[in-house]
């Protein structure tokens, strides 16, 4: 017996960067959890399933947001203006080193994974704290959510402060106890993730090279944030060739997300392409912390891969809709003073954040035939409804929308 | 018999950019409209009046939103990546000429209204449209909410579609109607309104700058908004020596804002700063339409007068938090290139939001002796309360919070 569901509305989706595949009014059926087709006219097998009818509102692909901290959230849109070190000291160490705490953990996990639910944001890439015990939390808590996530433990083993990192031997040991206990969960799995290479150690990023080998595990990770931390790593690895470099001499670039990849050279442009590495462009972090600006056309017309984050909380929004945004702004402001760049379109942006981010998890991210049925429902009203296109209409819920626009979300043809 | 109204919470404002006044857990206390005083422990001649216990809430001033365009308030968020010709043609001139119709106007400006209240906008300085009945609409609909604004009915007499555009008698007769009938108003009350100089003639300007002088009314208009219209404008205006020198010529800067202000050459600094003009900052319109980024740090060291701008509809945002956020994000951008100028901080940027932005409506905006008393009630919860020091908490309100904080509203000591 198949699990057939059929939703009738306005569906919206891209399946290439260049433009919004739009059809009006029409059905979307999924069989077993994957998109069977989109019909103007129901056919004649499936009369006799029921059709939820969800009229004018649009039905999108859910958002994945490739770059995020869990155990940041609660500091979102705190000490933005302090600079980086102090942030990460006074507000990001102290609040992650209580992840130690599992009460604390679920209470906090909890708001997140409900709040990332509620912006429509389907799948993602999640770090938590080097706690093992708090990441088990976090596991336990988007499990029931019933949402897509990969979710790491942060390895550390050096540069930071005392009561947040570990010995080789303990994250080795953690990690390796979450990667067995969650390895074959269906939507909320490990990913392995070293912080960034200054708080690994070389010991640490080979055992951690040689676990995502033996368990065939996704990697994340932060390369080329900002120009001091990619001088500081050729201090840390005087042997490697350059930043990127340290992560692909470990083995970690080969099926990895890798945050802000603002300042790669053409060297590590070629380990991104040679790896398909999928580089995470998070714009308001890039902003907050005062990084720079990812050259994102130029990496577009280069043929890199390219997802967005989120990045709670050097990112303070946790709707992936406004990562989209920031990242048109952020391209128009790039292509001020670069012509050559011109900025990124709507349909662009929109890609960036489902289809190109969704890539990671398998079939996630559009409703072409044979995808995840992963979506959101969205409604505007009906004075915008009467007036304005369907592609006006979904960029203004992505400008100016939020989590009360979304009246409904799937994943894998379930509704949550 | 005084009308006394006294509320109890945690009281926050800006007297001046450098920091925030922080009263935990203290009374403020209004009478006739205007604040008397804040407390730690509320006087003895007090003590037979109500206090209204916020308990842990914050109280602050209300915000000022010093630019943006009712008329186009139902396009936000809408062709965002089109071309600026482009977008007036296709989204802004349509609109605004369905504003003779006083049903759609109506429509429109109360969901305006409401939206700017929701978001604890009780000041804003206003453009309509070029239709008279519309504009006068748009007054008796925000005289209904309660809220301070100034309004105008936008003149201009060429460079635009012969719709929206009118004769300049049409222009003056409209504009001294609404200016006769609203005059006298308490709290909103007229705004001379030339939409910017490339739409003005010069007889129009002269006779804006008459009625300015006789009704000694304060004066809005765009300047300096990117390269290509000042050029344009000299071009137009051959016998100005700038763009910003032409409202002077007309007399139309005696009591005046400005929006955008970016490329100010010397010359219209001095002029900006003799005439006390407040230069308006509209930062996501900026990046929208790709004008550029003011040089805020510059202008407020040589002394300028700032205020912010949501700029809706070229801005997405209503909510003025977000223009606060955007500044600071921008004025990081911009230090990375001009180091000489370092960002705004939490309170410069909350200062021009309400307090420097205020000003323009008479002692508004902070919670000083003397001062109106216009205040928003915001709401975050225990858990941040209880970890988080106020500063820390006001910040995440204007990083991610939105209307649903703000949980009450005060304008001249009344609530809405």
């Amino acid at each position: 017996m198949k699990d057939i569901l059929i939703l009738k509305g306005n569906i919206l989706f891209t399946k290439t960067r260049e433009k919004f595949e739009i059809h009006k009014n029409s059905y979307i059926v999924s069989v077993d959890g994957r998109i069977e087709g989109i019909y103007a006219a129901l056919p004649e097998k499936y009369e006799n399933y029921p059709v939820t009818d969800y009229g004018d509102r649009m039905i999108i692909p859910g958002f994945s947001d490739l770059h995020l901290h869990a155990a940041q959230y609660l500091q979102c849109g705190m000490g933005m203006t302090k600079q980086l070190l102090e942030w990460l000291n006074d507000y990001t160490f102290d609040l992650e080193k209580e992840f130690q705490n599992e009460d604390f953990a679920k209470e906090v996990y909890s708001r997140f994974a409900d709040d990332l639910v509620a912006h429509g944001t389907l799948s993602s890439c999640i770090f938590a704290s080097s706690s093992t015990e708090g990441t088990e939390v976090l596991f336990e808590v988007l499990k029931k959510k019933g949402i897509r996530a990969l979710v790491g433990k942060v390895n550390m083993e050096r540069n930071a402060p005392d009561f947040i990192i570990e010995s080789t031997e303990k994250s080795f040991e953690g990690t390796r106890y979450l990667i067995e206990k969650y390895k074959d969960e269906k939507l909320v799995k490990p990913i392995i993730t070293p912080r960034f290479a200054p708080t690994s150690t070389e010991e640490s990023l080979k055992m951690l090279g040689e676990l995502a080998e033996k368990y065939n595990l996704p990697v994340q990770s932060h390369v080329d944030e900002n120009i001091d931390e990619v001088k500081w790593v050729s201090e840390l690895y005087p042997d490697s060739k350059n930043y990127l470099g340290v992560y692909e001499q470990y083995g970690l670039l080969n099926n990895t997300v890798m945050a802000h990849a603002i300042y790669l050279n053409d060297d590590e442009i070629e380990i991104a392409k040679k790896n398909n590495v999928i580089l995470v462009h998070c714009p308001d972090s890039n902003i907050n912390v005062r990084s720079g600006i990812m050259p994102i056309r130029k990496y577009l017309n280069l043929g890199l891969k390219i997802g967005l984050g989120s990045d709670i909380a050097g990112g303070h929004k946790i709707g992936l809709n406004e990562a989209i945004v920031r990242a048109i702004q952020l391209s128009k402001l790039y292509s001020m003073d670069h012509p050559e760049y011109p900025p990124l379109s709507v349909s662009e942006a929109f890609y960036l954040g489902t289809r190109a981010g969704g890539e990671f998890f398998g079939k996630v991210g559009s409703f072409e035939e044979g995808y995840y049925f992963d979506a959101l429902v969205i409604e505007d009203d009906e004075l915008i409804a009467s007036r304005y296109s369907l592609e006006d209409r979904l960029e203004r819920f992505l400008y100016i929308g939020d989590d009360r626009n979304i009246i409904a979300r799937y994943v894998e043809g379930k509704k949550l």
